[in-house]
């Protein structure tokens, strides 16, 4: 039952984000075209959108203005997608599909996708900081404030440079978990925070909602890395089975399949335990961390 | 007397700039080490911070908060620092040599570039979101919606993507015009109106000040193009004659080295015609205005 929820919850809000992003990124009739296409080529018709899903699933337990919601989550998304299509480069992890398709950089050029990468993520900001996203300033700012923590060196890029150190080998668990808690665990985090934020929960009753992202965070990308030993690559959209022959340490060289699997469960139970306080209200909430666990893609 | 004022101005500011660079970039003890260096290399010592200058500048017309307006100049600068770093890449301008030093690619690698360039885009938007830069949120919000669209497609990076295209020819005089009025005119322009916004002045008191930076901006570009055809590399710390070497269509190929040098100066007189509702305290402003027509770097 609560999977047919949240697979019409998913639906609904990938059809939202993408009629967000058709609006926001109209092809100018100048030399910036191809821009604004690659932009549109990343950002529309693909992925999970979970980072979205944790907006509308955590600013549904305040009841959130949709509009506000709707922005936000799409804001969030343009960090990931920006990420992804700087990460995708030749220079950092070269991959050639994503999301089923060609990545930017072989469907344009490497230039085009350098600056679609730098222009989603001013955009993002923008978004965040406009007057339409909430009335109050003191909300908007706190939106640009958790997002650009969770972007930044002491975030989702910061966790990146550690991922390309990692390709060299020698990291333990400890700093495994650490490089993930950046990597992916930033924006996963700040997707529920924006959602907090956006419901005007004070800071200290927020404990609950960081527990279930940290362990979330953490479950996903262990799950990812068991998609990569495992999952079928048509159905993923992407290149795997990348970890391995790179010698890379991650979740699964240093726990091995049976344990991180286990992990991985035991992560999705500890993030829904920290729901307790809420109600039916959080169900959804609840949903993500099972797919999580259960995803193929 | 005027050039005195300046060049004292500037070496204050340049030295408050690095300085709140150093404060911010603290190398980190793992794996992020070779990220923090590389924005470090970066944004430390070298430019001639014009950006910083001219918040300073804007910002001391209303008695502004120092602090406030270093850290409104320090993320200014770290927005075009970034635009810097990835317009040396070897996919875009392939620069080896910037502000005397090797960019940021050759001293690090292309990945670093990336990221390093990533990072300073999100600590801008940090640094002027935090409540630490101003007790308004309205301000905050303000002003990163000021460099948010200046940062993105329909200003800085927008205008790079047009400036690539320019290198296949064929651009009239709207056209060049129109792309530098996005390239580097929109960051010059942000730069004054976030002066504006930390002086609480409101929208309709600020035609003279715009005024002022769209022509600032426009001169800027033209004593640029005039410093790429006739300066001194050694001077300007970074490869100059690219223009020419490229057959790309510049204000100087459009007008001629004559006119475009009679254009930068009827500029530079018409930006300083926009303060005329200022007395002694716009003098800041109006030496930038000249030392951009006479500058060497």
């Amino acid at each position: 039952m609560a999977s047919e929820m949240l697979t019409a919850a998913m639906a609904e809000i990938a059809a939202e984000i993408d009629s967000r992003f058709d609006d926001m990124l109209r092809v100018p009739d100048d030399a910036r075209a191809d821009l604004y296409r690659a932009m549109r080529h990343a950002t529309i018709g693909g992925g999970k959108r979970l980072r979205p899903v944790l907006v509308f699933a955590t600013a549904a337990l305040f009841n959130v203005d949709r509009d506000s919601t709707a922005r936000v989550a799409t804001a969030i998304e343009a960090i990931h997608v920006y990420s992804l299509i700087h990460d995708d480069l030749p220079a950092m992890d070269d991959d050639d599909m994503r999301r089923g398709k060609p990545t930017v950089h072989k469907a344009f050029d490497e230039a085009t996708a350098v600056l679609a990468g730098d222009c989603l993520h001013a955009l993002a900001f923008e978004v965040l900081a406009d007057p339409a996203t909430h009335a109050d300033p003191f909300v908007r700012a706190e939106l640009v404030l958790d997002l650009a923590r969770a972007a930044g060196p002491a975030g989702m890029a910061g966790g990146q440079m550690m991922d390309l150190a990692a390709d060299r080998g020698g990291f333990d668990l400890a700093t495994v978990t650490r490089l993930q808690a950046l990597k992916t665990g930033a924006l996963i985090a700040a997707s529920v925070e924006a959602g907090a934020i956006l419901g005007r929960l004070p800071a200290e009753g927020r404990t609950g909602l960081r527990g279930y992202a940290h362990d979330l965070g953490l479950a996903f990308q262990i799950a990812d890395d068991l998609l990569d030993a495992e999952g079928d690559e048509a159905v993923a959209g992407k290149r795997l089975r990348k970890d391995g022959e790179q010698g890379k340490e991650t979740f699964l060289t240093l726990l091995g399949v049976d344990r991180a699997r286990e992990q991985c469960r035991m992560l999705v139970e500890q993030a829904i335990a920290h729901l307790h306080a809420f109600g039916t209200e959080a169900d959804l909430l609840r949903a993500i961390a099972r797919f999580v666990e259960e995803r193929d893609r």
